[in-house]
């Protein structure tokens, strides 16, 4: 009676788990449509209402480190029990990242909204941002189904992320090359751009670490990468060189 | 005597675990330092081996998550030891991070050793570079002595470097308005400097968990932010103002 009791109780407690990083990964995601929102619009207001509610995604994440914790301690969970409070700790900490990520964009967007307007630097940045936004939602999905297979597509979904970056890094160089006055803006809208692909570099590692929690092994193959933003050589016009390498 | 035979074999594994965090933080602080010094000589060879190097902390930061799902699978550590094997768990993946930061480093350099030298630019990279060397180093020698005073002190020297930052965010942004020909060279500069600032967070992030595994308690003050660059706008000259703001 009193192990059926305690066994009980230790599902309550991971089902809590469970639907603790749901609400952290709902945030995240809320908060990242909404920073998208906010520079599409250039609304500042929007923009300050996600930089203050980070805060509860980071407090969220100390409540998943808590429970951890805790659970470790006096359940000692064995198997796929341990896997399972392993791979909520470190979901924990990736979504919190995309928090910080999301509100480093509504940060840009605050001094966005005072510098030139580059409408086409910004179509991409929404493709790039969209994108993601579908792969949280997945990944949630996953998380919450335990569902590998959907985990691993997530996983592969994050190329395109890559690749957008890649096209948006050279367009953004080039924009800046043919106007200095776009300087400012173009490298604010390049480290937005840097954060949408860290935040697909993050739920890709969520991804990874359901298929560690189904699986009790680290996916096969390694990680597909396609981030090529570090070797991209733009040539300025008056430099006399129209060359773009990569 | 059975009892005293695992006691003992424990503590070996904490050793071993300890010994990991210390190889895996000694080649995070190499390849922080090579990393530095092809930068400076625009060395691509040694920038190359940086990049390839890196295999090997993600190689040991597999194994410190092997080591830790083990033992807290078949030893089941209570309070300190507990503690201990978690804050090994979340450093190692630090430390990863700072590995991948310095790779990313050296990828940029292999893009630098094409374009416009801007010596001005590399000296504050230089002297981010070395604080944050410095950071890492003591880091490394607070958690294997347990030293949560040497890891808090680490902790407050981030926002020099967070102020180091900022300065050259915007003197970069400056040497891209004057001469559209530094745009690219610039660019990968502010990337740069972006990843030296990220290894400082990562390293702050490692005397947090220094502070959990010898109190038990997160470190009381929220931390010490003094990254202002996504709030920075630098106007260009042609647009008429010479105003800065941040």
């Amino acid at each position: 009676m009193d192990s059926e009791h305690i066994v009980k109780s230790f599902d309550e407690e991971l089902e809590r788990l469970d639907s603790t990083i749901a609400e952290m990964g709902g945030l995240a995601e809320a908060q990242l449509a909404d920073a998208l929102d906010a520079l599409t619009r250039r609304d500042s207001e929007l923009a300050h209402r996600v930089s203050e509610r980070d805060a509860r995604i980071d407090a969220l994440e100390r409540d998943v480190d808590d429970m951890t914790m805790k659970m470790l301690a006096l359940r000692q969970p064995m198997a796929e029990d341990l896997r399972t409070v392993l791979a909520a700790l470190k979901t924990a900490s990736d979504l919190e990242r995309v928090g910080d990520y999301a509100r480093n964009m509504a940060n840009r967007t605050l001094v966005l909204s005072q510098t030139r307007h580059i409408p086409e630097g910004s179509h991409t940045i929404h493709r790039m941002a969209i994108l993601v936004q579908g792969m949280i939602k997945n990944v949630l999905d996953s998380y919450i189904g335990r569902d590998a297979v959907l985990a691993n597509d997530v996983r592969v979904r994050d190329q395109e992320v890559d690749q957008l970056h890649n096209s948006l890094f050279r367009e953004l160089l080039t924009y800046m090359m043919e106007d200095p006055r776009n300087i400012t803006t173009c490298t604010h809208l390049l480290f937005i751009a840097k954060n949408i692909e860290r935040i697909g570099d993050h739920v890709t590692n969520i991804a990874e670490h359901i298929h560690m929690m189904v699986h009790g092994e680290a996916p096969d193959s390694d990680r597909p990468k396609s981030d090529r933003t570090s070797f991209t050589v733009v040539k300025s016009p008056t430099s006399g060189g129209e060359g773009v390498t990569s």
